[in-house]
């Protein structure tokens, strides 16, 4: 018995079904380009064993524990830590039965699909998760974990991933990518610039990240030059990483172009805690264009991924804390957002700017659009929630007639479910698959250019637009 | 020859359509459960003869003769009431004519599926209305509607409803549900609580609508305590009558969770017929927060009906009155709006909120993140306009991969147009069992699943949402 | 070998792409009705020869050159012409291969279809473009061009155009119109009326327009009637050669109906320039309930194309001028916005507004619920970025089943490419027969229903609602 059908996502006509099939087996193990994820350098660095089933699977990801906590099982039951460091649940074993009790919960969902694909393809597992199996598959998880072909280095060979991008916030001392790169080890793990703690004034310890961050690069915080020149000295210090790409999580996709003196006076603002939520939005909209300036300097690929309201819920980001699953997607205006950057360097050559929504609203309407006419613009794909076989199926169908493929960048997995990221690309590669295929036996595109844009979706894409 | 494709709405890839046959039958006899409609309790507690064939089936029924006046046939001859009193057209059969003179504008729509439903399995039709048949259509059903096997209440066994809620205002005595509950009749029939009338200061007659509600409940309006207290006597009085749940039918989906002098402050505000519109919407947000609390303590279910822009056009509003087809959905958001109300009693266990949009956009970007997460929350079926094989389809695949199938709960046929109920609950059923065969042809559910899922979708789930 | 594939567009399933061929079929060289395009009167005019193959295709044609340049083409280097009058390419032939080179960026778009329509059918063309081809396509088009049977009225013929509009601002003298009527050719080619320049005051040269254009009619433009009686003049100069539409391209979809009082006050405030941003849009509001009394007055349809943010970009506008592929559409509200002209005279007999939107999640939300009860409301076709395959098939999978297919106008090609005419009502009548072959396969409308409705879509529908 198996977990995966062998064609699964495929069309469900047969002409198109054998096309599918060919074209996924064309890509089905081409090497595995992640440009932008989640994963925690230290796995590499150490190549210490994964621990249990339940710390590997449900405590970290936050596509399980919501589910299971939107039908009402606490989550101090799932062992996700509280704020006030009190005691949750530590027993790996009962944290899986109550996950497995819960299985039926994802039907329908791509969480069930990874998990299936990562049971049976990583662990070799044949028997479906439900309470009846919840020991034998925790056993079975258990003891591969404890083997030296589980520890993270040997599964990222195994994955044939050839590059791994992780995230990393500017004050970060990059140690665990240090001790990668001093280790030897040929595998590729890349860091990436994420700002956010130093260019969003509503981020936790703002003023005193951007002590810390001009202390790290010996620049005077009082001065918005001495600030931006911190910028420089980091974005150089994790290009020594490997960095490609930053990358700007922003409530909203908003940018500014404000003369010097203002930018400067915005700053001492910010810098003071004293601005309103006006301006520290200004001030995050002005740091997008500096930043995609820098970008011109140096070459790095900006990726801006707005629209998550963080922390929906004051309840539980005050028993739980931050990144607890209560991030939900809001409305996202692109078209006079991002007119100030655009017509400040939009048209510059050199410049790759990498669009992300959470709103599909804007796929059709203002993201393809801008995508298929602006020389820097590029369309990331689906995003979080999105990241799914329907989700991808309705940005391919929405977006592909207005900016056509070349301007998308591939696949990204963003995950840190290490064990997720086959599985994740696996499916987008057959969700590429079923959409080529549907063209071509709907006479939309040739079977010749359906093979060539299939390479192009899983690997090449990727590699050309972020510089791999 | 008939008028229902037997196969209607299931795919059209044999295989799948296999499937979903197989699904559908399952439960294409399952009970009618019915939580939320709009049928009048008068009928099963008179169980006189329905009246003419135009007044059973076109006159009462916006979806139809919206339609007609949306190709210029004036509401008067379709026999609508105009707000004056003064004549439209009396004669059923000459509405009947109109009507039928004008079917092909159905071509497409869900009304022509219930429609043919109803004529083809309630009534025994098998030629297609047109100007050619109509007289003889009218004919057959006036027949029948003449025979005791028509009466309300022997339709509703032959429809294999097993519970049938309606909709009463907050001042409504229930007298037509305790005629009901005194005949003997085992047909269940349960109220719901809608209390616009008093907690929307927009309603027609809200500041009298007050005053007669405390009255009923002994309450002193003069106080805001005395105003939540009648809503608990009134509650508890719905509940006696079977109600389970709540409904509200607000402009938007604000919430509001005010200090409590502030709320009294307010309160005497809109009743003093002061308010400004702010004021006014937020009292509408503040008592969605206290229905909620209310149902804390009496564990009725709270169902929000968002987004309707009522009665666009003047013209119509003055010369027929409210609720003739004019009411057109607008932009809804949710994320900002339901905050208030879920930072208040959003992780309380025993709560649920039933939430319903007519902004399509919503599913995916807020509904099922929101839904997908909060323990309370659930999402109600696509509704009005959605309220179609397009839209649950659209529904189905926008919402289930974020928020799953049990954070959803079953079918509403919120009609008043009695005949279409088991048409409408068969297009669900349909609907529902295409969408999971879909599934399984594509490797995202297995079939075991796939006939557990299609009983929860088709009456297990909203049994249980609604707690009946 | 063929460019085009005979059953390019039809479902997959077997079935319905036989019912889907037979629909087509039945319309395949029907008339075509284009109501609404872009085209040069002088082409019919002086019936002179296009000029070289890149001239025809790629310099005119924003579809084109903004996808190119979205991959880094520099306008100048396509011939697109510069605002300053300084060189751009002018090389045929140096385009023609710069668009070769780029002709796989095209793969999966609307574009592409057209043009190998245009090739295959056009100019016999059976090689798909690229750079080994391009040269020899070029010549083979260039050889064509020069033939007799490849002037515009040839053509005009050959592609079965039974009526074809073009569109005309307020201050043009129809001179080419007045030739096509005196040259005694057959072909019916008529104006539409676009007032935009003297109703929008953000349009260049607002304010002389407004003096030239009374001055055309004999009218004072210092008196608001004056203003009004100009339009009087000019629409019936415009119905002189064969209006019957006007055409309205705001930035939004907003109406107003002011007292006449405050409307000459705002005429006389945006005719002086110093009207601010609100009191300009005030105007536009105005001008479309105006423009909808003077439909009632002398029968012209009435299009409103909103949405459009023109001219995105500084720096391309600055360069190139207007009209260069960087209008992005963006949100656009109908149901607050049409409320102050559909109360003002939506229910008046014998007036049709026809909708078009860039905005596809109004389709279900607003404009189809509206359309289907405004006796005056029709839905235009998919508009631009969505006229496509997947923008047309969600037009009617959103629109449908709420405003059926009489509340829809048929087909609009809407360019100013004249070969791709055919292409583009061939795709839209595919689309169409695909649509209605999936309702007869699902059991949502009989085969008799089908081949009566596709007729509808394809010519009658437009004739109908455009007074042809």
């Amino acid at each position: 018995m198996a977990l995966l059908d062998a064609d699964r996502l495929f069309p469900l006509d047969p002409g198109a079904r054998t096309l599918a099939r060919e074209l996924h087996g064309a890509v089905a193990t081409a090497p595995i380009v992640s440009p932008h994820g989640h994963t925690d350098p230290r796995w590499f660095a150490e190549n210490a064993p994964f621990p249990d089933p339940a710390r590997l699977f449900v405590t970290p990801d936050h596509y399980l524990f919501r589910m299971l906590h939107s039908q009402g099982v606490p989550l101090d039951r799932l062992g996700v830590p509280r704020a006030d460091g009190g005691p949750t649940e530590t027993d790996g074993r009962a944290i899986w039965r109550l996950f497995a009790d819960h299985y039926h919960l994802f039907r329908g969902t791509p969480s069930r699909l990874w998990l299936d694909h990562a049971f049976q393809e990583v662990f070799g597992i044949d028997q479906p998760l439900g309470p009846a199996t919840a020991d034998a598959i925790y056993d079975r998880i258990a003891d591969c974990l404890a083997r030296p072909d589980y520890r993270p280095r040997a599964l990222f060979e195994r994955f044939g991933i050839e590059v791994l991008a992780t995230t990393e916030g500017p004050l970060d001392d990059l140690r665990w990518h240090a001790r990668i790169r001093d280790s030897g080890w040929s595998g590729r793990v890349i860091t990436t610039y994420r700002p956010d703690a130093v260019t969003d004034p509503d981020f936790e310890g703002f003023t005193q990240n951007i002590e810390a961050f001009c202390a790290l690069a010996g620049e005077d915080p009082a001065r918005y030059d001495g600030y931006l020149d911190a910028h420089r000295a980091r974005r150089a210090f994790f290009r020594g990483f490997g960095a490609t790409a930053t990358d700007h999580g922003h409530p909203s996709a908003a940018t500014a172009d404000l003369p010097s003196a203002e930018a400067e006076a915005l700053y001492g603002k910010v810098r003071s805690g004293r601005a309103d939520a006006a301006e520290r939005e200004a001030f995050r909209a002005q740091m997008l264009t500096e930043m995609a300036r820098l970008s011109l300097e140096d070459g790095l690929v900006m990726q801006i991924h707005p629209g998550a309201f963080r922390n929906h819920s004051a309840p539980v980001l005050a028993r739980h804390g931050r990144d607890k699953g209560y991030d939900i997607p809001t409305r996202t205006d692109y078209v006079r957002a991002l007119k100030p950057l655009l017509d400040a360097v939009g048209e510059e050559p050199g410049l790759t700017v990498i669009l992300f929504t959470l709103d599909e609203t804007a796929y059709a309407r203002e993201l393809a659009p801008l995508a298929g006419v602006y020389p820097c613009l590029r369309l990331g794909p689906p995003w979080w929630f999105h990241d799914s076989f329907e989700g991808m199926t309705r940005f391919r169908q929405s977006a592909t007639e207005t900016a056509g493929f070349y301007n998308t960048v591939g696949f990204n997995d963003d995950t840190r479910a290490f064990c997720s990221i086959p599985a994740r690309h696996d499916v987008a590669r057959r969700v590429d698959a079923a959409f080529l295929a549907t063209l071509v036996r709907s006479g939309r595109l040739t079977g010749n250019e359906a093979h060539e844009v299939i390479h192009d979706l899983a690997h090449r894409l990727a590699r050309k637009a972020y510089r791999l």
